[in-house]
């Protein structure tokens, strides 16, 4: 997979894309990010990437020059998504993450900045707007970076084989269930007996009716999602 | 503001923190982010921060000693909350990030990794749990991030005074209109008329009308929120 990231500040990604999994992905070549900075195509005579917007209000808001530019530099692969980072898209979720590292060679991330981006690049550049969850962040870097993460880790290599397994449990649309290691008892709290007691039937039921008990209670969206689509 | 941060990847911050907007707020000392690595705290005779779960499963858990540890051995300020970073917790969002930023001087995050935590550290440590969307990436580290941009934006002094009033009407519970800027015509699509006619009654009209219609459109939840609060 070839990610393309489109941003002002390509130096934000270097210390997460050398950490952890991710990194190790990287360095196994399952991935390459590269970056392209608007900055670079900035061709007027002030090289501008931002200016006031039509119809007044505060802020500067990115010209769709440098971004169309930015993105048209790049080598194009058959299956491409050019995917705008942007609080009006449709929010990240596990479905989108999936299909994005099953049907795409190539995701061009084009991270917004400023107050926001001239109306033209949504409407003439990008194929698919995506948002991080209903809140404000100060850069688009931050949503790339989390979609970036999710979709790495669904391709083949990048994790086990064992936690690939473990993963699909967390995909079942229903809360994880509550999980313990050593010590047995630490400051007096115990680990429940039946996680202890090795009838492997006793687990799986005491394991779903807690994944049930913690959708309802906290998340009563996914639970009723849930339960229609039984 | 005093971030602490219980990671086992410290590095992993290191350049998103020192970018942009975060990077200037974290200079003027508006914020500040300390980071605490639960290795330093495994204090039995392997230095594990890590086990197998109980009842099974694939996946290693993070134990509970190393992080309790780390979390005991900070400072305390008066208003302090300890925030798990799990899939399992609030979602966030705008009035979160209003919380956090108005009724806490001080803001431990937890990091998750690996498969899981050890649940004893959800009912007994930490003070509240927050997920980043119902999606799985590979570390704690990402909601983190965004969870310290959110709050930090909204921190008296990180951005400028007109920026803010901008970002007020981002906070209207609908989605927010389409914003140009130069140039009036760009490879023949031009900037709609009203938005040049210099009538502030008209565009504040047009802008609203356009918040709704692409509300509607895109995110029938939110729509069906805002109607609900007229």
């Amino acid at each position: 997979m070839r990610f393309d990231v489109v941003t002002l500040f390509p130096d934000f990604f270097h210390s997460p894309l050398n950490s952890g999994i991710v990194g190790r992905a990287l360095q196994k070549k399952i991935a390459e990010v590269n970056f392209v900075n608007p900055r670079d195509f900035a061709f007027d005579k002030h090289h501008r990437v931002d200016d006031e917007p039509y119809g007044g209000g505060v802020g500067m808001l990115l010209k769709p020059e440098p971004i169309f530019a930015a993105v048209e530099s790049l080598p194009q692969l058959p299956q491409r998504d050019i995917i705008l980072m942007t609080p009006q898209g449709q929010p990240m979720n596990q479905p989108l993450f999936r299909e994005l590292a099953s049907d795409y060679e190539q995701l061009v991330l084009v991270c917004g900045h400023y107050e926001g981006i001239d109306e033209r690049i949504r409407e003439h550049l990008v194929t698919r707007e995506v948002s991080l969850g209903d809140f404000i962040l100060t850069c688009g870097e931050i949503p790339a970076l989390a979609l970036m993460n999710g979709v790495m880790r669904l391709l083949p290599g990048t994790i086990g084989k064992a936690d690939s397994l473990k993963a699909e449990s967390f995909e079942t649309e229903l809360l994880d269930y509550p999980q313990y290691t050593k010590p047995a008892v630490f400051r007096g709290w115990e680990v429940p007996p039946v996680l202890r007691s090795g009838h492997h039937a006793a687990i799986a039921q005491w394991r779903k009716e807690q994944q049930m008990k913690r959708t309802q209670e906290r998340r009563p969206d996914l639970w009723e999602e849930w339960k229609r689509n039984q």
